[in-house]
Formats: structure tokens, C-alpha cells, sequence
């Protein structure tokens, strides 16, 4: 498993109409060869910048199937006029990863 | 529950003294009042580039509680050598969130 990174800047005023789109954006990857996972993050110190994870089972999924799709044409149609300019994607690969059990049962009960 | 990003960026070589100081300090971040997980990802794009996400309750919990600690000050003796310059300290919100059931579970099941 991989996960995408991309580091998105919104122009200023357009939070809630990209936070809308985003939620319908997420369909579109979740319906997507190997997407496992889609989550987006607001910066709490920065408003109006975001970072969407998107894990895929490989990052082929991510790169071929998914950049040559008709789901990523719609995915910019719906996002891409909120941005403020192209985001900035990188690939990352755990390295080190650890969780309380009792913490971390509460927090996968509530997804 | 807000997650902790720290954009860390390694002198060059130092990667898998990092990596194996970052797997101790790991325990320091877990035993800590609210943290809920802990995982250190390696960019494939900047392999010198990790970003270090941290599970906490409150922000209070990592900018009060922990950054006042003696894990904190542990932390940074195990890991600080390694460090390029100071980490880029941010705090997330989720604001959309999914993931594929089956895909989810065996995710979950593999942690």
C-alpha cells in the first residue's frame, strides 16, 4: 500500500465549495482500481490549505489507471476550479507505524 | 482528534539512523497523554524528505501536555541529530472522509 499526497492551496473564499466537490470527488476515486482509502485535511494554521490522502494498493493505481481515467477528468472538473494553483503530489510509504489498541479501536469504531 | 504533520527533512545518509531512532522515539509519542497513533512515511519522490503524522485528542494534548514533556525532549535527542533543519510543524482536520469496506478491513486487519 501506498498513499498519495497532494498538498492542495484553495483561493481564498472558495473553502466550503471545495470542501462540497471534494465530497463528491471521493466517490470517484473510492470507485477506482486499488483506492482504499480517501481522506481530506484541513490545516488548522493554514485555512485554506488542504492535504488529501488517497491510499491505493500500488502506486501504478494511482499513476496509470487512475491519471488516464475518465474518474480523474471528473475529479478536476469538480475540484480544479477552486485551486489556487496545481497541487503539489508526492508518494509516501510507511516506514514506521504504531497505535494504542484501546485508542485506536475507539477510532476505527468511529469512521 | 486532530492529527499532528511534521514535514521532516533528513541530512543526506542519515535515512536509516533515522529510521531506527524514530522507531524508538515512536514509544515515546504512544505513551503520552491523548496520542492515538503514530506513523513515519518516506516520500519515494525525496527520499530524504519524511513526514511524520501524529494522532493526538486535542491539540492540546500534543502543543501543552507533550511539547512540556520529558518525551518531547527524548524525541528530540533521538531524532534531532538527524534532522536538516527544524521540522515543519502543521495540525489537520478530516472534513471528508471514505474508504472501501473489504479494502478497508483488510487495512485495518494488517496494521
Amino acid at each position: 500500500m501506498i498513499k498519495e499526497l497532494a498538498e492542495i492551496d484553495i483561493k481564498p473564499g472558495h473553502e466550503q465549495a471545495f470542501e462540497e466537490a471534494a465530497a463528491l470527488a471521493k466517490d470517484l476515486f473510492l470507485a477506482s482500481k486499488g483506492c482504499i482509502a480517501f481522506r481530506l485535511h484541513r490545516s488548522m494554521e493554514q485555512p485554506s490549505r488542504y492535504r488529501m490522502f488517497v491510499e491505493w494498493e500500488t502506486i501504478e493505481d494511482h499513476m496509470i489507471e487512475f491519471r488516464n481515467s475518465d474518474a480523474f477528468v471528473e475529479w478536476r472538473k469538480l475540484c480544479g476550479p477552486h485551486f489556487q494553483n496545481p497541487p503539489r503530489v508526492e508518494h509516501l510509504v510507511i516506514v514506521v507505524e504504531g497505535h494504542n489498541e484501546v485508542a485506536r479501536a475507539d477510532s476505527v469504531a468511529a469512521e
